[in-house]
């Protein structure tokens, strides 16, 4: 069972093996709140998911020690577990499904994890560690459905009162519930007064369907490019302790999720992955009802694929007006190239892309057309050049 | 004249009006190195330079406060004197050359400060101000040879000694001089076995050459990426400073300042900006002597615009074999597409981007190139996919 106590106990155990995380102020996200950052993912391996594993671990026997551990992740509580044991000095052995991005395996393997590489995905990784659980009686460390890994990601709460006692609300993302069940046990127990909001993504409403129906489901399939959240069952303890502790856990859409990113690397410096950034995203997006309050978001992790991390980046500026892809139709003759591109120096764009194209079906016989990517300022500078381009004549045609 | 008691004056100021910044541990940057990272890029608008602004218009007196304020910046000293001068209720002016970013120009016109946009570079808005200065009689706020900006950001230093008493070096960015010049006053004075160590650009090299030939020069021309110390000048009393209490300047090139950048996201969740990383990349590539040293890399700031950080992230994925661009020859008959997308597909590679054209000069009249963007694991993982192509008989050339 989960009490305070061993909140406490678990905040002892990890004060010098963890990093007390900063919480940032936050002062655009949401005009109408005062927001603060508990940036998660400044800690070490990149998320919160090390508190929990690391408290989970001291407190094994000598002799559980001795059999090692296992693990189950595609992500950051394979990271927890893997830094975890290393500096237990015991064994550990994690699981991981072969779609897992090359960089969390590698990340893991150096913490000094033995690594077991499973074709397929989450669910084939699993039955292959329980299997392996049977054959060797190993301790098998489940990512979110434990007293003890509830625990650890407690102390955030703890630090939270700390750092900020009048705080009024904290918001907090959820896939499996570990993280916002200890948060919400310890801010509850402290501070009843403060609001706890969970967050989900959209594809993967697995909490939101439990608390509803009042009973744990298993979704059918996820679809959220916020892996670290994309779980299709909650836990049993996890699901028992929102129902009591939480006040309201909302979704957001994988657009809100993107949006939140670069809103964090344009006015906070900070990387958070998918999962981390849900709670920003209902900041941002009032999923919540936080107007006037001070309001913590935990941004829980920063694992992100730089691959992910780059199309973010990409789909947030063409939204934003800064990347355009315009095709602009021309008749195949000398001298339209220079033309096209004198227009677009005129008013201050840099082209970083250019592909030409005979015209096909529905155009003029001697039509072409000219693809260009282009940096541009914002939407207004977007609508200037494309005012220039039409007054000279030519049809365009944005692509989005 | 700096002194010691000035610095610590700044701090009592800035207590209430800046955040101490996290110095967080940086385990993966430089193997045979204990390195701290100087989060400055968290600093309130995302550089040091609140610090020196806003202890500079503390101590200006009533009339003087009257009279407004001036500054000329196209970046972060802009962003620190706005946002002091609104703190003060004060007037602010701020020069900034059109060439700026449109981000950092917002950013700094969202504090409240008047903004005069002035066609040209630092230099002519530069220009502008100083007629300005004479015309209204208003104050000018100098973004680094002054001795109240020197010890503003000489609370850095205070900061670290706090943080880790035992610290061994130091390295800091330099532009102009007055982030190091504070520092190294600090540490000097108070821990004077810590060695302080300078990083400048390699296309900036300023206050190097100043140090070299002991006089300080105008360089003709800057050029760097890292536009937050392409300074053409030194101040007068930060190279006096420096000379005295620097122990070393070196320079990086742009490349390793991108792999910086690139590094610092994936390992540490932060976002430098080019200026802000160039301490990072000098402990990367070993270019100070740190060896078995506790060593702090200043992260100054983070105020890139996204634009360029997308190209960074490009650059180091295509470096690191995670992006690539293969042109691929094929015969100009049907079922090829199918036969190389066959080939990517079952070795994981995800194609981003195709383009197709009729082959030129030097090509079998029937041939045509294939242009594919793809998303790759590392390079073992590219070799596979070459290695495939060349084994299918494709002639294939890698674009880098």
């Amino acid at each position: 069972m989960i009490t305070i106590d061993k909140i406490y106990n678990a905040a002892q155990v990890l004060k010098d093996n963890i990093r007390t995380t900063d919480l940032i102020p936050a002062p655009n996200l949401n005009m109408n709140s005062e927001i603060y950052l508990k940036a998660e993912n400044l800690q070490l391996t990149g998320s919160f998911k090390l508190r929990g594993a690391f408290y989970k671990i001291s407190t094994l026997s000598k002799e559980e020690k001795e059999r090692g551990i296992i693990a189950c992740s595609a992500g950051n509580h394979a990271q927890g577990v893997a830094l975890s044991a290393k500096n237990a000095g015991i064994k550990a052995t994690i699981f991981i499904p072969s779609i897992a991005p090359i960089s969390k395996i590698e990340a893991t393997r150096k913490y000094g994890a033995e690594i077991k590489l499973i074709d397929g995905v989450y669910d084939d990784a699993y039955n292959a560690a329980i299997q392996y659980q049977k054959e060797t009686n190993a301790i098998f460390i489940h990512p979110f459905d434990d007293d003890e890994i509830i625990a650890g990601q407690g102390t955030i709460g703890l630090e939270l009162i700390n750092q900020m006692p009048d705080l009024d609300a904290v918001i907090v993302p959820i896939g499996g519930g570990g993280l916002i069940s200890g948060v919400a046990f310890a801010i509850k127990t402290l501070n009843p007064k403060c609001k706890v909001y969970g967050v989900q993504a959209q594809g993967a409403k697995s909490m939101i369907n439990a608390l509803e129906h009042n009973e744990i489901e298993t979704l059918k399939s996820v679809q959220t490019f916020a892996d670290g959240i994309a779980v299709k069952t909650p836990g049993e303890t996890t699901f028992d302790i929102c129902s009591k502790y939480v006040d309201e856990v909302v979704s957001v859409s994988d657009d809100e999720i993107a949006t939140a990113i670069l809103t964090l690397i344009e006015q906070q410096k900070l990387i958070a992955e998918g999962a981390g950034a849900v709670s920003v995203a209902a900041a941002m997006f009032d999923k919540v009802p936080i107007k006037g309050k001070k309001t913590a978001c935990i941004v829980s992790g920063g694992n992100i694929d730089v691959n992910i991390l780059s199309r973010v980046i990409n789909r947030g500026l063409l939204t934003s007006g800064r990347l355009t892809d315009l095709t602009i139709e021309l008749l195949d003759k000398p001298g339209q190239l220079r033309e096209v591109s004198t227009i677009i120096a005129d008013l201050g764009a840099n082209v970083i892309r250019v592909s030409h194209k005979q015209g096909g079906k529905g155009t003029d016989i001697n039509g072409c057309f000219l693809n260009i990517s282009m940096e541009t300022k914002n939407h207004q500078h977007l609508d200037e050049i494309k005012t220039a381009f039409k007054n000279a004549g030519y049809k365009i045609k944005e692509n989005k």
